[in-house]
């Protein structure tokens, strides 16, 4: 980053209009998304002869309308989009933007799923959004915001402490998490915590920033599926790193959580798969 | 069944004051889950000398008020929930209630937990709710009704065509599922079907009942596990029974399908372990 972007980024002018920004992508991803959530043709997707894929359809509809909104609020700013690719920017600044985050779950009924906002300034996220359109949940973290917003209401994300493995409750997607050796690593961790849980896409890391939860662990991921988490656990008080203990903000193998103490016990074992 | 009770049941009067009852119920464990999900207590909850449990306060809460309503509005039937047990009826209906069911996720911040009501004339329950207080969405069947309320709206559940195992997409809340020859049957039919996730407990029965997710497999259950998503799943036009095709009402090895033909399909590799 720039010390002109730095010097930008501190102030409240700019950090109100790129808050806003990402409210008004956030608002219209929650109306593409749920245009098609739960729908009969979503069930029927692989049966039809046209190839018409609706999951696909809410994905690529959810990121046109923000990268409209963005063409018109921010257009000197860069994208990093899961449908529609890179799209070059000369501020300094990049929206990393995953419009439907768990299609599995979406094409399963299940709210799982969310929208993901990240603002990278370079180095990271300094900015971002885990959005759940169906139970109304918005994760807001960075600028000094660290909060859920819901149905007009909001309150205070905050991490809660957890000293140890063999207190803390565990999630990931899916038990299998990647290649076997990822899966070794991950289970060397799931051996010594209290509670394992799996399914949850991106709601895992919001329940993270919420204080619910102490650690995600996961694998194969790409830079938009991790951002928006990013940012929302670090401004809640979390740490969000690789498995080796590295930045996370490109994706790859992450480890999401609430306590120092807990992540440098997991990053210990993980480090060794 | 008696002769006696079968006419009365098939009354607009009895049905309708039955209905309004599980309604009564829903809502009051609503008010009590609802307090103490996602509390700082609960995160807690293992750690305090005292050995104070607010899973359980909730649990008992629920219960308690569900309860309480019964006394005044049923008096004459016979309840079975899983924190305060048995209480003999003479009516030959029984209230069959899991205050939380998913204390798992409960404790996780995660919304798939429910409160399940079902009502059980002697061969199982004639009427049922599932309810998510956190999404407010409540499911309903029985006495005609397959409906899922949410905000003043209603919507129809109707379960969705699934010819064989293939194109399924199959639930179970731990991959482990129970015993290891249960396992190996869950397993047998996950290696066929499309898609397989975990960990939604009694939401995936709705979301079998909503037409969104074709199998449900469980082991291990309780009769009050069980009842209320019975009720949902056969109002919608779905079916469950045990590992052999006999009932399913009393708990233990639970098959739920939305379609008869994916479950003959799954029946019989299940039927194996």
């Amino acid at each position: 980053m720039t010390d002109d972007l730095s010097a930008a980024l501190a102030t409240p002018a700019l950090q109100a209009e790129l808050m806003a920004t990402a409210h008004a992508l956030a608002d219209a991803a929650r109306v593409a998304t749920l245009r098609h959530f739960r729908t009969a043709g979503l069930a029927a997707d692989t049966k039809r002869d046209d190839h018409f894929d609706p999951v696909t359809a809410a994905d690529r509809e959810a990121e046109t309308a923000m990268r409209e909104i963005l063409a018109r609020r921010r257009p000197e700013d860069g994208i990093l989009g899961e449908e529609h690719g890179t799209q070059a920017g000369t501020s300094g600044l990049t929206w990393v933007l995953d419009p439907i985050d768990g299609t599995r779950a979406y094409i399963s009924g299940c709210p799982s799923w969310g929208v993901l906002i990240g603002l990278d300034a370079g180095a990271g996220p300094v900015m971002g959004i885990v959005d759940q359109p169906w139970t109304g949940e918005r994760f807001i973290g960075g600028f000094g915001a660290a909060r859920l917003e819901r149905g007009g209401a909001a309150t205070p994300l905050a991490v809660r402490p957890c000293a140890n493995l063999g207190s803390a409750t565990l999630f990931t997607t899916f038990p299998e998490v990647g290649t076997p050796a990822e899966r070794a690593g991950f289970e060397a961790v799931r051996d010594r915590v209290r509670l394992t849980r799996y399914g949850l896409d991106c709601y895992a890391y919001a329940l993270v920033a919420l204080g619910q939860v102490d650690l995600v662990i996961e694998a194969g991921l790409q830079a938009y599926d991790v951002q928006g988490p990013i940012a929302v656990i670090e401004a809640a008080g979390g740490i969000v790193t690789n498995w080796q203990g590295g930045p996370a903000h490109m994706g790859g193998r992450v480890l999401a959580a609430g306590d120092a103490r807990v992540h440098a016990a997991a990053l210990e074992r993980l480090s060794r798969a």
